[in-house]
């Protein structure tokens, strides 16, 4: 389930090493990430992504920051650095944050250390959390298979696998342990533009596992689901609002939308760490529009006409009301204020 | 508004030439069709495309076919190679069905300019009830623009523009009216997976004709919608079911979908030609499945892992109850039996 290739981040004899993603699914290239600078940019460039991943990452990012320089004021320059390089994901400013406030109050001389051990401690807790997520997703998938023939039917959107966490992926979670236990499955990946992190990243990982997959475009999801097509909705998140709402990939509510009017059961899978339990309010998320060149090329070829205006937007929210329940590491709850206070009553509200 | 250029086929001195869809945005070439299999490859391959142009495109293929063999065996194959080439349109096959039985009564020597003129008269009927459509489209936006500042805000899909018609544009027909008469204006154009036709044809119909545009991934209408960046949404269609069912490109569905979910105005723009009048099913409406390389590669550039499936579905059925109103050569009417009987009394029910 985690051959070595499918490690999307490591720290081994004092090197951090990430396997690009901007180069999937055609080649396997790892690269080492040396200084801050680094980390920074393989986060804006999306060489690594997904909202636990980018959290990972910017723990190590921190890390050898304080290798470089480990004074107070590098560790504040190496925040806002790191917190600047995508806004929408709550994971980020959550490890940030901790991080920098654990550091502080350490000395200097003891912050690399510190740093390493604390972001070595995220990876393994991150892997920890999405397999309970799979543990509390795979009774849902169990009851599907119990109650048809032919494989279940799973239509997810964007990666929110293996690549886009430290390991074994949040909503794949339940895929991988549902496979493991022999469920007849398949799965339909949304191509997921503009990035196409359905196209080159689930499909690459699905095969890679071994799941039967097929990839559609965003449009076909809708028509899937009015055919019977699809049984079950699996999705990631980026930042889920106390109140249930559901932040992830730009065209998530498209599909949440279909599976409501077609009476598809919608789940979004939830570490606790994306949880924002300061914010209600969806419309006050702040959407990341990235360059409309990732709209207007693609690997070179330009898909629109000269000077042709592009928009970017990076993310959208889902309205709780569409959503059928939350997959977290401590179980499965509505979509909704009281649903997550349930599941995590040690939170202050 | 129709500058030489962007007259999808053209009959003149004999010759049928199409404007070949598949080179824009980025070449303009035209392409002379000489034979049936000429015309036939021309819609197969997309060269034309969009209901409207395949009807009055296979109408020039049946006379060319006509001054090739003029005889009741040839007339029989021509039409069942016609009907072949695209099987959701429904124009296509109206036109077909017509011709073959008004050829069938002529003398085989008067067949081939029988069918060039009334190829020719499609081609200006065509036109015709675009630019009705036009005017019947322009009071939507007249009232929105009377009730905002800025722009008039519209959403399309796909292409359903001049370049899918003989001229003008059915959904775009409003548009180009509005713009006319100087309305401020602004379209959201969908890039249109997995061929582009939003991204490639709409945006540069568009811009030829100054009309100001964004081309966004189909994943973004329903954030846009969300925040009140969409007044209003206008698709073409393939079919339009006698009971208001709109079957068009895929994706307008999930679009539809968003449309009613945040109180926006959803409109097909329908040509009388592309009501099927027999059929009231939106489940027997035959879906083209197309090649998978069409999701699998995108010129030349290979998108999903070596050896991963795809699936092409061409079209989906958005169900009448989220069309706010079908824009008629004849006027507006509600998607439904009674609104389209309503317009079109004389047709047999």
């Amino acid at each position: 389930m985690l051959p070595g290739e499918l490690e999307p981040i490591t720290y081994v004899d004092g090197a951090v090493r990430i396997l690009d993603q901007t180069r999937l699914p055609h080649d396997v290239v790892r690269r080492c990430l040396e200084t801050l600078d680094d980390t920074a940019h393989a986060i804006r460039a999306m060489r690594v992504r997904g909202a636990p991943l980018i959290g990972v990452t910017a723990a190590y990012g921190m890390a050898l920051a304080m290798r470089t320089d480990p004074s107070d004021a590098n560790l504040g320059a190496a925040a806002e650095t790191l917190l600047a390089t995508r806004p929408t994901g709550v994971n980020l400013r959550r490890v940030i944050v901790g991080l920098r406030a654990m550091l502080a109050s350490a000395a200097p001389a003891d912050r690399e250390i510190r740093a390493f051990e604390e972001a070595d401690r995220l990876r393994e807790e991150d892997i920890s959390m999405n397999r309970a997520i799979g543990d509390h997703g795979l009774p849902i998938l169990r009851r599907i298979a119990n109650h048809k023939d032919g494989p279940v039917q799973v239509l997810t959107h964007c990666n929110a696998g293996i690549l886009a966490t430290a390991g074994y992926g949040t909503a794949t979670a339940p895929m991988y342990r549902a496979f493991d236990e022999g469920l007849p499955l398949h799965v339909w990946v949304d191509e997921t533009r503009p990035r196409n992190q359905g196209a080159s990243l689930t499909a690459w990982e699905l095969g890679q596992a071994g799941i039967p997959h097929t990839v559609i475009v965003d449009n076909a999801g809708g028509h899937l689901m009015q055919h019977g097509l699809v049984d079950v909705c699996i999705v990631g998140t980026d930042r889920t609002l106390v109140s249930g709402h559901v932040c992830n990939k730009i065209g998530t509510y498209l599909k949440a939308l279909a599976a409501h009017d077609n009476g598809i059961p919608f789940y979004a899978a939830v570490p606790g760490l994306s949880i924002d339990w300061d914010a209600t309010d969806p419309d006050a998320v702040p959407i990341e529009e990235r360059d409309g060149r990732e709209v207007a090329e693609l690997a070179g070829v330009r898909l629109v006409p000269a000077g042709t205006p592009t928009a970017n937007y990076g993310f959208d929210v889902t309205p709780a009301r569409l959503v059928t329940g939350l997959i977290t590491e401590r179980g499965v709850c509505a979509a909704s204020e009281a649903g997550l206070r349930g599941l995590y009553p040690e939170v202050a509200s």
